[in-house]
């Protein structure tokens, strides 16, 4: 154990294993990573969208007819259609922009200020839904697995301490390990793999069936007709938006390019397709398998689709079964975990262009990176509350904000092909064209067919962060101009006077009178009479040990101990304006927080009470108690 | 307008339209009293319980019994006994300690450590009890002038605004001025003395009525019977113990002597003697009056006792009835506002002695004085909200703390007299004697009648506090133990630099570092590169204007401000380890608090992630925005 560590208190001790040594995030990414390990970080979130996509599909199709369930399988191609578009553009980014590429600089670079900051308005919602949505879907997967325990009536209370548990492990300064995060995700991808390739066997063997069971679902609901073509077309469209949230994370590998290794480009070029692949293969393979199962039941029921499938091709309560629920409900848990990554990055990213609070570009201070995490943990809690941890209700809120900055990153990439003009940049702006001109009309179709179940919040939302982020720039390029150094430089007094707070007369007061004449500086001691019988004591102290330096007696008819102090400074500068003012105030500082409590805090308070008067300077010397 | 308020934005308009401008509690009691407003002044408090006195006596005898309501009579002249004893009690109190002798000071000078401190967590507990009783009296007193209205529906929700209102009464610095306390205080004396007067008339033509309407309520609870003497005797205690809540505020006027003009001890004791007449007056008249109403009904119909008997008194709806219901109401909010007054008062006594954390101890500063406010509005509210804004529920608790501070403090007395022995001092301490026993009997009475339905509340409080303040004054001790000069002056290192953060070279830079030159200090520039394109940028603008002050660049590579600066001070300490470093933050402060969000705080970072490396000092220069 190291000397540090000896002298922690117990609660110091605890704290210590609860949320590790301190500030370890900044030794982070110290490990590059290859494909092998780079897939499982980056694709968690991509990946994991299988366990909920062709559900939401299914949900939205059989809400108005189970006739409409013919149409799943055109819309899994279309969205598998989509995924090759997006997976190309962004293969595009990965080497246009080697050192990151995340929709907020590609947007910003290309376009412009109100693009950029449009983009990474909705990726900071985006965000926040990440955690919310990926782990409701954890929660029901692990509902499915154990349907006759208790889960079921705490969906709730269990997701938000699943987010709190995430939560914990960021503070603690979990390191984005690709080992860590290899089991679940290859464990998820083999489990998918095989009861795609087992199911297939078996449906074989099966007709296709059209949900026998869903039939009784749909009395009265049936809206076809022929006079219905717009309602038909507008149920499918909106069947199609709720399945775009399969590609909700596909961006990721673009975001984070310099942590492969090199060539950095080509290794994230590669993990990449790979991804995409798995994702196509995965929701493909489930989106065709799902016609084959006899009967199946969605939302409400308390089972997922996929442990519906599972099974119908394991056998229900078989190891198999349980293997795919555990591993699903562990990716979704990690899809969460990325968002904690995420969020602080791409906030300090805005913050260093001065749209956030400055202090949030500090990514490497544990501190900073702790507001981010907990702003970000709350939000996502409250989500979760406020919808109850049900994922139906979740997803219409979800992929707004991504496709937005799908759209605004793939024109972008246009802008930026037309601008360099290089070899074959011909081909890579109409790769690029086809994949904004897609985006662009799926947000459309997701904002249009969503609005009513929830995405106008995010419609409302990101207009509303705009402004915010403008009004924040503008605040600091005032306090910029201010501070110009193009003002000239500014006028400082010639005269310096210091003063020392004497409360009363103890060691820790000694050292700081050390401090002061250890300056040389020219001081004086002042002490406010509020305790008047301990008066003769303290100046008797003083003359022992106050080494020559003056003490000045404040009196205080009503206990302040502030008021004297400033009128005092008051009438200092007023004899002598051209002068600058120390105050020195010791303090004796103890090192449980519980003991802190006692402290006055004078400096904190006379800084506050000074309120703006120039010239004044607090300084504080701590003496340090056991 | 004077010039400072020139200058406040709009919310600090707002701000100091609610609060007052800062610092106006330093300039209270600059008015001394003499008895015609020291009575409202220190009276409301136990004239404002003829309110709900009476009442609580029936509310516990027609509980068992109808036949019970014949001792009403018997124990408010008991109760009126006691007013006697007790008044005639601190009268001397009042002469002894003409400094202001609450029950604290008297115990624990005469008595020791424990028993001041028993009556001091005694008294906290009252004055938050104080507040709550008093507030849902008034609160009563107005639902029964208009029974007819809402207001019964939203009982606790209209006395936590009331609760909050005086809160923030005082929060703006409310001055204790005897002639806003003079209207409703007289207001209440006069249409009491009025009510009891005219009922007193209408009631020699109206024969004892034993309250027929009270019988419907008895079906089987007469629990009379021969064998059940002991339980008779219980409930006619339990019933003098609820009627003991009369008592309540009557040893205001001795902690507040110093209040009166001089000869403060004369005026004070002419004060308390009209007090106790008043208030025996106003107890024994409503007390006789009441067994004249030929229907009463307690709590629970929503119309207190004194609003009936002022419907019987003055016709039901008359203006008179409207003027007594008006004056109870403001008397009992203004008894709840002297607990605002008495709660940071005590709190300051005993933080001076060490037991409670100092900073209470000043009382003149506002920031301080306005903690004790809050944390007293904090537990009234949760005491009304507790017990749903009931009397009945709420009164159990009341008076225990009162009766025990009252004992301590007449023991004290005793113990006075006996130290003392001055002439005459044989009587003076029979007198105190009385009190002390009498008081101390009814304490017993109290918590064991009471004890059930709330009183071990307190009983388990008082210990509890009592612990706390313990633990407090052995922290301070300890504190005071390492602070002491006993142990030799501390060594101080001999040598020391400076360094001062320049993040990028700006006007208040500028100006810190004139600050630094003009102190005289060695002092080098420290440049954390977190944003290394910017770095030429800035070591040619500190050429420039650095005065000739060296630049240290130090590396981030994690974006990280405090590790690289902590890594160098460590340096700089390992390599000179007699020096002391001080580093110097320049700060741009913005005058709005909302634009203060935007700030880094680096000189609070700095110090907290410095944790105890000793002889390093922080130093804040500000540099003031618009």
């Amino acid at each position: 154990m190291p000397d540090r560590d000896k002298k922690l208190t117990p609660f110091g001790r605890i704290r210590r294993v609860f949320f590790g040594r301190p500030i370890p995030t900044a030794l982070a990414h110290h490990e590059r990573l290859g494909p092998i390990l780079g897939l499982p970080v980056f694709s968690s979130d991509a990946l994991s969208s299988v366990a909920y996509a062709t559900e939401a599909i299914l949900g939205v199709l059989v809400l108005y007819s189970v006739a409409f369930l013919q149409h799943q399988l055109l819309i899994s191609a279309m969205i598998v259609l989509l995924i090759w578009i997006v997976a190309l553009s962004y293969n595009q980014t990965i080497h246009a922009y080697p050192s990151g590429g995340g929709s907020y600089i590609v947007a910003t670079e290309n376009l412009g200020e109100t693009p950029g900051l449009l983009a990474a308005a909705s990726l900071l919602i985006d965000y926040v839904l990440t955690v919310s949505v990926s782990v409701a879907a954890g929660v029901a997967a692990i509902a499915s697995a154990f349907p006759e325990s208790i889960i079921k009536n705490h969906i709730v209370a269990l997701s938000i301490v699943l987010v709190l548990l995430v939560m914990w492990a960021n503070l603690r300064g979990l390191k984005e390990s690709g080992t860590v995060f290899a089991v679940p995700t290859y464990g998820f991808i083999v489990s998918m793999v095989l009861l795609i390739l087992v199911g297939a066997i078996k449906a074989t063997h099966t007709p296709v069936i059209l949900n026998p069971v869903l039939t009784a679902l749909e009395d009265g609901k049936n809206v076809i007709g022929k006079e219905l073509n717009y309602a038909q077309l507008f149920i499918i469209l909106r069947a199609f938006a709720a399945g775009c949230t399969a590609l909700t994370g596909i961006e990721a590998v673009s975001n984070g390019v310099q942590a492969f290794k090199a060539p950095e480009a080509d290794n994230a070029s590669k993990t990449l397709k790979w991804m995409a692949a798995l994702l196509a293969l995965m929701f493909l393979g489930t989106g065709i398998l799902v016609r084959h199962l006899p009967d199946i039941t969605l939302y409400d029921s308390g089972k997922t689709l996929v442990s519906q499938l599972a099974a119908w091709t394991f056998g229900y309560k078989t190891p198999l079964f349980y293997v795919v629920q555990v591993f699903t409900a562990l990716i979704l848990i990690l899809a969460a975990n990325t968002s904690f990554a995420d969020f602080p990055r791409l906030a300090s990213l805005i913050a260093r262009d001065g749209y956030l609070p400055r202090p949030l570009a500090r990514q490497g201070d544990r501190l900073v990176f702790h507001n981010g995490i907990i702003i970000l943990s709350a939000f996502a809690c409250s989500l979760i509350w406020y919808f109850q941890g049900q994922l139906d209700n979740l997803l219409p809120l979800y992929a707004v904000g991504v496709f937005t900055a799908f759209t605004l990153s793939q024109t972008g990439m246009v802008v930026h092909w037309f601008r360099l003009k290089d070899r074959g940049w011909h081909t890579r702006a109409v790769i690029n064209g086809v994949g904004a001109v897609a985006t662009f009309v799926v947000t459309i179709i997701i904002l249009v067919t969503k609005f009513a179940e929830g995405a106008w919040i995010v419609a409302i939302l990101v207009p509303f962060m705009y402004l915010g982020f403008r009004a924040i720039k503008r605040r600091y390029d005032e306090m910029s101009r201010q501070l110009s150094l193009d003002l000239g430089a500014p006028t400082t007094p010639t005269n310096h006077t210091s003063l020392i707070l004497v409360p009363r007369v103890h060691r820790g007061i000694l050292s700081a009178l050390d401090y002061a004449l250890l300056m040389g500086l020219d001081c004086k001691a002042v002490h406010v009479a509020i305790d008047k019988k301990a008066l003769p004591n303290i100046t008797h102290d003083w003359e022992t040990y106050g080494k020559g330096v003056p003490m000045v007696v404040l009196k205080s008819p009503y206990r302040s101990l502030m008021q004297p102090v400033l009128d005092y400074i008051d009438k200092l500068q007023r004899e002598n304006p051209d002068q600058v003012i120390t105050v020195i105030v010791p303090e004796a500082v103890s090192q449980r927080t519980i003991h802190r409590l006692l402290q006055e805090n004078v400096a904190t308070q006379l800084k506050k009470a000074l309120g703006e008067r120039d010239h004044v300077v607090v300084t504080n010397v701590r003496y340090f108690l056991e």
